[in-house]
């Protein structure tokens, strides 16, 4: 129980702070209005180490369904654990994105842009071409979860001195794989805020892309599972 | 009072180096004029980083009456204690403005936009609506509040090792959530300064905006009582 | 065997993020577009970070034929070992180069610019000028590998710990003697992609400039070897 | 005499380094060329960053008159080690700037700017007011050296862990207090390469500025004097 709990402020943390940079930097009239991508990197960066340091102790800080996932599949977490997970992860990222919404609410307001209200709460293709889109984030995630299992090896899950690295992978991962879909790499960080941006009032939004909301959580769940059987053979 | 003397000296050198980034990004005919929200939230991150370090190891580094209440709130830190440290912070960070209008003073005299020269010295916010300000403190701060508690413990006071995870978290919360209102989080960087504003013969200044001066305070006080609040029950 | 798949992982995950950064920023329609040289400098700078981090227990990390060379000529690595693991970086090299192309096709295809895309795999000179083009990737890969060789000693290949300061290393050449060349300092990463851009079937490609192919592999051997030999006599 | 080669070394990486991140920021036809006050500031840091780590052990990586200075006037450093150490720095300043020369030759001769040439070298005011420059000069090494010094303590230099801590304290020095007069605070990062602005035959460039080539020589020596007495009474 304790750990879910753990989960859910992680994650809740993780995306307050990851689509809190995205609003600063695309919503109108914030002070870090059209600030560049290396706002944005630097920002998922910091949400991922605030959100690993902050309930490492507690949980392992796995914060991404496809981490736990991952972990199961590598044989280092119990599949009967991972639903439990999976759901506090979920409910943190639908309430990351929440207080999002409610600190920028003037600023959602004064932005005319649909598609930049979108982008606040989940990632979408520069270009859409959706086995393209899906072959991105695959390979974003697989370098993500392979890394993290060199990184806690022989442990099996994250703590507060891994939160710095795991940080830093995530700054490279976005600067270099984020070009294409805006590296999801996990349906919390995703599908969580998706629906939470089809559920809340906003004014002035755009549908929620469904068509394209299966891409990300694929794409982790079969990145993540990679990693996790390549690190095995490897 | 070795102590006091650690907080006025550290908070000193954090608002020294955080209203001197602002300076350098603002004023007319810097080096680094319109250098961009990266550069403010690196400067920040690194104020907090040369205050935290230098004076740990003498006062636990609180450098913000919200972080000292905080610690007071969650049973950690003397409330007797109290009175003494916010007042060492209140004149370190006055003396840190001032030393920053010393500095940047012909850059003070090239400006000719008032609003510039007052966001020099403490925060305002992007789109005034004094709730949704107040609740971006609150937020801000708790977020500041709650990833320290996790950090210190099981300590009750910040050390030299706490310096960089404390700057990076800074710098995650400056850029994803200091959109709105500037992220102050601490009357001794947003108050402090303010009166200090209000006192100096600066040219061509502006009125010091007491309409919003209570709400870094109240919003920083209130965020960090709730975090250790939260943090206690967690 | 199994440190030859560590050098090819690790290379392979280098290039991937190192030519993925120079994709986001060059190529058209990404998110990244233009995004300037503080990415692409921390970009690199993290693809060294997470390829050395990822294998170090593996193979020692070195990732880079100039690495290889050095060590042998200071005598801490075999001779007889060094075909095998410069054979690895380079397939390693190429690997990463593939992966960039497929994860970015789309953004090829949408590039009219061929100097771009060549860039995207190889290094290229801001002025072309052969003799202080190479004495560029001299002394760029001698500031690499001296100051590697500090780092290291008395051990005699990388660990995890060393990640985070190779990567601020490559950050600190990438912004201060980039500027000519691009600092390519290793064949892994020069050649080998240019090489794949020779052989994919990329739209609209120019010729892979192979007159100037030899500078980064040649620059980068001999920048290696004197500074093992100036670390040996200091 | 180890010492001494170490501190030669040391500062020629660090004004190698340091002014070549700003020649590929001035200078015309850089790959970096206009890439901003954050390319500088994190050039800089790194340029600090592999000096210190590079030396650390062997000369204990003052690499700045004003430090071994100070550390005299502390009485950690004997007053007749000094004139060694500041002629290894002093002569380390002029091989690094005649190594930036020398890499970005093409691109001093593209360059129209005779002031930008100067800048590569050394520093200048951005308003010429020499007492106010003269105040930002001791500031900002005050604040350096004071903080050296509470990191060092008890030891008496710096050891390659405090690589980091140091080139993050420059960091924030540089984004904040060096808006004015550009951070000089060594007489080996300014009037060394001065002199080799004086020396070397670049075409087209201006008189070397000699009439403000005392402020940071002075500056710097009297902040940090001013620092090691201040953390001496503290």
């Amino acid at each position: 129980m304790h750990a879910l709990f753990g989960e859910f402020i992680g994650t809740a943390l993780l995306v307050l702070l990851g689509n809190g940079v995205v609003a600063n930097v695309l919503l109108k009239g914030t002070k870090g209005h059209n600030s560049g991508l290396i706002v944005v990197a630097f920002g998922w960066a910091m949400a991922v180490f605030v959100g690993v340091f902050s309930v490492a102790a507690i949980s392992g800080a796995h914060l991404n369904p496809a981490v736990s996932v991952a972990l199961a599949v590598a044989g280092k977490f119990a599949w009967s654990d991972v639903p439990g997970y999976v759901g506090a992860q979920m409910a943190g990222g639908m309430a990351g994105a929440l207080l999002v919404w409610l600190i920028y609410r003037d600023h959602f307001d004064s932005t005319d842009c649909a598609d930049s209200k979108l982008a606040t709460f989940c990632t979408g293709p520069a270009i859409r071409s959706l086995p393209a889109n899906l072959l991105s984030e695959v390979l974003a995630t697989f370098v993500l979860v392979y890394a993290i299992l060199s990184m806690v090896a022989p442990k099996v899950s994250l703590g507060a001195m891994d939160a710095l690295p795991v940080a830093l992978l995530v700054l490279g991962i976005g600067v270099s794989l984020g070009g294409t879909t805006g590296y999801a790499m996990s349906p919390a960080r995703d599908l969580a805020p998706r629906i939470m941006h089809a559920l809340l009032p906003i004014r002035g939004k755009r549908d929620s892309d469904w068509r394209y909301a299966w891409v990300p959580v694929l794409g982790s769940l079969l990145g993540a599972s990679l990693a996790a059987v390549a690190h095995g053979v490897a």
